[in-house]
């Protein structure tokens, strides 16, 4: 009896499969002459890395999309973002709440009864839910920049705008039509609120979205679930303190906020505050700020945001998880509870796993930056900075990424879509001895990681 | 009924409290003209820099021992070196060994019959033998230097230079009486290689030397322990891999190995794949290594040697743990199987632990010092390199630490003092809420951990 052909491959490595033939289906529309504007040209190698670039949301870019691509090219551009953040959503939704894989039992029954309350029955109608909550966000988010963009760039051009660079928010894209990305809009509230909305919304993943909404709905039948309170919380102190320390180190930089007006620094400061929850997008020269705003945007740019969203990094339930059963264990404590929850022995050595394994892909992604770094020609921090975002899918760069040579531009594509796929998802799709094991573990785990 | 004041410390308690008022009694003699040679001064958080830097067997030098102590005040250094060694050795052996609290009751018992075959019987035993297996190191590492050093110096500075270099050595301290090191004994096999032994003895702790000398008079009766088996094993690979990468990024570079003939590059590339080992020693100027191996060498720095033992880092043992985890829950194994036995899930968790702690000091470190660096006068790398360097007490540095200001001093000095007790060690002294749930996880482990 033969199986169909998708029945051989585990669900992870069927992710995986699919964000490479699409890369390499993408990689080749954008090698062709017909998505470029006339003058304008890519190697083989450059398409390849937009077509990774835009189908893991990271947005960093090789070429400037507004002035290399035509029209057709930007459209593909915005199709492998959109295709690439409802791909993740999804399958990071139906992993964790129909095949049941890294939320336990009573939470999942809880939230079925929560995701009810919207009429989801089965698969088809979930990722029905997922398509049409994305598509609202993206269209309400879009009118809102056309009230800024359409006066600066007429009817038609000012509507295509703001549906890309809603599209691209929503999705923590980060790519835009302009070469200097958000920066002329530092002291815009408009624009620099609606994107923050649309980054933060499309990073907080599908669950808590909808767990929030039906809570927000009937508070006393649909409780918050303990990992929405979890990422919510620590998404929240993320943004608060990073916010707080580029204030901080900024204030009176000559060339980022130094010359800005005290309100606008506030905005500035939250925007970049936001911006590394894997968003992508600046409204300041991240070439031009201090040393120590580098480094804390390499760390918040490393945890991400959280698991099952368009948002990359360790994720920040993986983070949390990490930190509280560090503090326990030097408590002398033997059981992490969180939020009245007792957090099971294997979901906090899944997430320092996850934690170890990333730190590990990011060291190497380093270390063959480095040596592919002919002549020096770019500095360490700037390469360690390209490095940490293309894994985290962020898409921030210190300016660096123009100026990279086609090995380091590979380095960093494989190291995107490894970012993306996931380190673990990636390493069980393709390493498990023993699938029974992994499953095993799933009653016990109930937040979700990684 | 009062009871004595040293017994309301617990043992990291005692040892944090000691080092501290070492450090500060050694400080003041640092600071005061009676050690100095004519002509030169310290300030007083650059005397504290260096007791701290002596007796945390550190090896950063803020001033140039040689030229700025007189031979007291250098005397005062190597005292606070051989105190600090010793003091580390017996600590971790102890606690290891007599409290139980890090070493399983099987391994404890068969560990107590091998050392008996030494004659040990009680506390002030073990440490009298500790003392003597010191003694006895330095005392024939100091010979077979003197072989050097007397041609070179003469009789009397030439036996003085080799017991303080044999002292240092063993010690993994990393001072030199020479201001740039020994670099001048690159291709000098006899000095690299006599100071390559006593730091890899220094480097493994009395546990597993008293294990390995035991086994190799009588193989059969005395095992090797499999704590022993993982620590060398480990060691080994990294002493191995560190050479090969060194070898590979330096080969050509005309500021290091370059203009050496080949079996000098052989020579210089293994002693500066044991350095990091927490040596600090340097033939090589590591301001003139390229950009993979100053990477390189922050990874190995922050590993460090076997635990017990006058290394720092996160140990060996550690490192293994870590990895071995992260790879048996990628193949989906559940338990952790080294050289035949069970890793218990504590020490895993307690290992991954120590990691992160480490991890968030290190960090810590380094965007302080970045904060620290006004007018950005020392580079991203070389800060970086400098703060692993302090952390994993190493000792190396890119020449950054005649250059460092203050409040980078200050900083410096902290985190060599808690890289040295241990950042668990440290943490459970004074953050313990129920000592009891600490030590109820002691039968379980039986891996040497931070
Ligand atoms: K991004
Ligand atoms: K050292």
């Amino acid at each position: 009896m033969r199986r169909p052909i998708l029945s051989k491959f585990s669900p992870p490595q069927l992710i995986a499969l699919t964000f490479a033939l699409t890369i390499l289906l993408g990689g080749a529309l954008l090698a062709s002459p017909a998505t470029h504007q006339a003058g304008h040209s890519l190697s083989p190698v450059q398409a390849l890395f937009m077509a990774t670039s835009a189908l893991c949301v990271t947005g960093l870019s090789v070429v400037d999309v507004g002035s290399t691509f035509n029209l057709f090219g930007q459209l593909v551009v915005l199709a492998l973002v959109q295709i690439g953040g409802l791909g993740i959503i999804t399958f990071g939704t139906l992993f964790a709440f129909l095949l049941g894989r890294r939320i336990n039992f009573s939470e999942r029954i809880r939230l079925a009864q929560q995701v009810s309350a919207f009429e989801v029955g089965g698969v088809v109608r979930l990722i029905r839910q997922i398509f049409a909550f994305t598509l609202i966000a993206e269209l309400i988010g879009a009118a809102v920049l056309a009230l800024r963009f359409v006066p600066l760039e007429g009817w038609g051009r000012g509507l295509y705008f703001a549906v890309f660079h809603a599209v691209s928010a929503y999705n923590n894209a980060g790519f835009s039509l302009y070469p200097d990305g958000l920066m002329r809009f530092a002291r815009d509230p408009l624009i620099s609120l609606a994107i923050s909305v649309l980054v933060i919304l499309g990073g907080m993943g599908f669950i808590v979205q909808i767990n929030v909404l039906s809570h927000w709905r009937n508070p006393r039948r649909d409780r918050m679930l303990v990992h929405s309170k979890i990422v919510l919380s620590v998404m929240a102190a993320l943004l608060v303190i990073g916010t707080l320390l580029f204030m901080l180190f900024e204030w009176q930089n000559p060339r980022t906020l130094g010359p800005l007006p005290f309100g606008d620094k506030l905005l500035a400061s939250f925007f970049q505050g936001m911006t590394p929850r894997t968003a992508g997008f600046n409204t300041v020269d991240y070439a031009a700020v201090t040393q120590p705003t580098i480094f804390i945007t390499i760390i918040l740019m490393f945890i991400g945001a959280n698991p099952g969203s368009t948002g990359g990094g360790i994720k920040t339930s993986t983070f949390f998880v990490m930190m509280m059963a560090a503090i326990s264990l030097v408590r002398g404590r033997g059981d992490l509870v969180a939020f009245g929850r007792r957090v099971a022995r294997e979901t906090v050595v899944r997430a320092m796993t996850v934690g170890l394994l990333s730190m590990g892909l990011v060291n190497t992604g380093v270390l063959l930056m480095l040596i592919a770094n002919h002549d020096n020609a770019l500095s360490f921090e700037r390469l360690f900075f390209e490095t940490v975002s293309a894994f985290g899918t962020v898409g921030l760069s210190m300016n660096a990424t123009f100026s990279l040579n086609p090995s380091q531009e590979l380095i960093l594509l494989v190291l995107m879509y490894l970012g993306r796929i996931g380190p673990l998802t990636f390493a069980v799709a393709f390493g498990s001895s023993n699938k029974n094991e992994v499953v095993r573990y799933a009653p016990e785990r109930d937040i979700l990681i990684g």
